[in-house]
């Protein structure tokens, strides 16, 4: 314990906070579909509504990234506009359209003793979200706890404040409305990093999960240091195996759009990996068109002895998440090889083999332990609106509760319900 | 980190076996199914062979604990039988009855692009499992993660340490009948307190889950130290509410039966909620079935103005885990004040409500989140065995991944599968 009286008084609301949230959640967990939905819908016109002070808010956030010579990138990231707001309104009305997870019932048996038991979806509680400069991050995570019946604690970057509470206030409006609590979404309001210590710490058991959104550092911090579960993955490390029964066309392709699409996102591919077997016939067609569209590779010796203008890779390239257009690429002996390649180098996170062996694609899954795994299609898919999740909170990595895409089904749990007429055991 | 050279080569020596166990696990997770049953069913005649070894090495455990002056409840958990061994091996083989979780498809859908997306169970990894004098727990624990595709590491109690080990050599006789690694089922090897410190900071990220198996003590320095997930529950504060619309004899059986069967389990009732409305005409039976079953009485003020010979009951007793023939006793306003209780001194393991009125039931399943709520049934059939899951490792009231008797579902993980035939992301 800290005992300096900002940090005192830092403790002190986050506890409030963490209070508020818990009674919040025991009211959502009751909440019925259409009183959630009609707080979703509502939030999307008040956030349409609010544009105009959103953007005003938004411009002295810019004028402070501007005056504090940040990057471009996060200048864009932090960039809203009448379009990104109408974007987020469309993300609210569409997680509004999905099913309700609370309450669904997963599994359902009858024991012989006439005992009636079903597994039925319940809310994990109260979540938190820690999150950077991405000011929608506020509208996006607000709403998928609210349709899974969880409260939410947003702790958003301090540089995107004013937007986020324009955008918070919004949602607020929303709830309001609706007749919800307003203690449902709150978002921190103090920029102070011992709150985010104090999410870290779990708020004296109020948070059940926390939710890091952000760059590398964040999450780092975020695993390191919390004392209770994370939804997070601290990287995407992944790789395309092209098959020796890989269609070369095919193999361009996914290889093209798996590292070349969005080279920033974390379902970009950063190892591609080649069956030597067909070195001699895919791995040149697979190096220009890498190069041809803009690519940089870095290669094994090996590789460079076929293909000299390669960079040479070091060790490191191969667990390097470049989020940026650089390759690294190896020749491996089938797929028993890429499997000892991808098992000792990847996070975990999505691989993929190009190949017309279907039984090669079957080895490929069972012997890599990825949260996800594809075969003949780029590992661009790995993303919860592709998979059909509706929006996404994030991508796990880990192997508890959730991995992948981490949709409202996600950040639910379940119970057991039993129904009897009198059992009583022998 | 401590430095004294005891608790370095304790470090090495567990660094070694999670290293081991992670080797294992790989391979693990690619046997087929039908080895899994055939080392199993190895082990289970190998230590029906074994009983005579066994029974010696049990016998020089229970010399020592006599020479402790151990209690008779200790003594019992820790003696074997023939009858006893011969029960661990029956458990032994209706796991190997079970149906594989690994690899089971949990759910299967196409999306509109032709990706076929499949969620397939995968293991978990490497499970620590630690527990106290039960030396049955090394064969039902480590048959659990065997078929779940786990490696374990057990690290039984240093008063069961021999009878343990000679049931490990039978696990082992299996394992290699079967062609399995020896390392599949490891028990440390080490009577050493810094042993289960080392398994409680997860060995290095070998160990992805820990189960401890034993009292409240022992849950609660894993539940409170442990830096890797941990399924448990520290405590079973089940509760009964009998509700004014409840049947009169079938409150009585439950209430007794779910009290009375077994005190000592984590599912037994220690608090009974009666609806106010019909004091008058179910409490005194209630009071007096329960004495005639042999339970002392401790009730709220307005219980003993109707029922005067139960003792005080003090704000403690309704936080109070008895495991013994001791129940607490109050009065509530319906279905809505049993929440509110329940909701306020639960540990969220499992409840009852007796009542003809389905609809309370459905608040009740709605208002109350405990791992198990049952409908005119008894609290005593939270158990793995009779929800039909086969064996159980242990019930556990986290939200977060398996909740419940936890199973070998429970043991699993899951990963995402998909299959295209050339896309690429627009």
């Amino acid at each position: 314990m800290r005992d300096s009286t900002e940090t005192g008084s830092i403790d002190t609301l986050m506890d409030a906070i963490g209070k508020r949230a818990r009674a919040a959640a025991r009211r959502l967990a009751l909440a019925p579909t259409d009183t959630k939905n009609a707080a979703l819908l509502a939030m999307a016109d008040a956030l349409v509504a609010a544009t105009d002070t959103i953007l005003a808010e938004n411009a002295a956030d810019l004028d402070r990234a501007a005056e504090a010579g940040m990057a471009a990138s996060f200048v864009d990231r932090l960039t809203l506009t009448p379009d990104r707001i109408n974007a987020m309104a469309e993300g609210l009305r569409a997680i509004a359209a999905l099913p309700d997870p609370v309450g669904a019932t997963v599994a359902a048996w009858d024991r012989p003793n006439g005992l009636a038991i079903e597994r039925v979806r319940t809310p994990l509680g109260v979540i938190g979200v820690i999150y950077e400069s991405r000011p929608n991050v506020t509208a996006d995570a607000g709403a998928l706890c609210l349709k899974s019946g969880n409260a939410v604690i947003l702790r958003g970057g301090s540089d995107s404040v004013r937007s986020s509470a324009a955008i918070h206030a919004t949602m607020i409006a929303g709830l309001t409305l609706a007749g919800l609590p307003e203690d449902a979404i709150q978002i921190v309001p103090s920029t102070d990093r011992a709150a985010v210590g104090a999410m870290l710490r779990g708020l004296d058991g109020a948070i059940d999960v926390i939710v890091p959104r952000g760059g590398r550092s964040l999450v780092g911090r975020v695993q390191d240091e919390a004392r209770v579960p994370v939804f997070a993955h601290l990287e995407g490390l992944c790789h395309v195996y092209v098959d020796r029964a890989a269609n070369l066309d095919m193999a361009r392709d996914i290889v093209v759009n798996s590292k070349m699409r969005r080279t920033g996102i974390c379902g970009s591919a950063e190892t591609l990996l080649i069956d030597r077997a067909v070195a001699d016939t895919h791995l040149l067609p697979l190096m220009e068109a890498l190069r041809e569209a803009g690519c940089e590779i870095r290669a094994t010796d090996e590789v460079r002895q076929r293909y000299p203008t390669a960079e040479p890779a070091s060790d490191a390239d191969f667990v390097t998440e470049y989020l940026d257009a650089i390759i690294s690429v190896a020749l491996v002996d089938g797929v028993a090889g890429a499997i000892d390649h991808i098992e000792s180098h990847s996070s975990h996170h999505t691989e993929a083999i190009v190949t017309d062996d279907a039984a090669m694609a079957e080895t490929f899954f069972a012997g890599i332990d990825s949260a996800i795994l594809l075969h003949n299609a780029s590992t661009q898919f790995a993303d919860g609106g592709e998979f059909g999740m509706g929006a996404e909170i994030g991508i796990a990595t880990g192997k508890m509760h959730a991995r992948g895409p981490v949709g409202v089904e996600q950040l639910t749990s379940f119970n057991y319900r039993v129904r009897g007429n009198g059992q009583t055991r022998p």
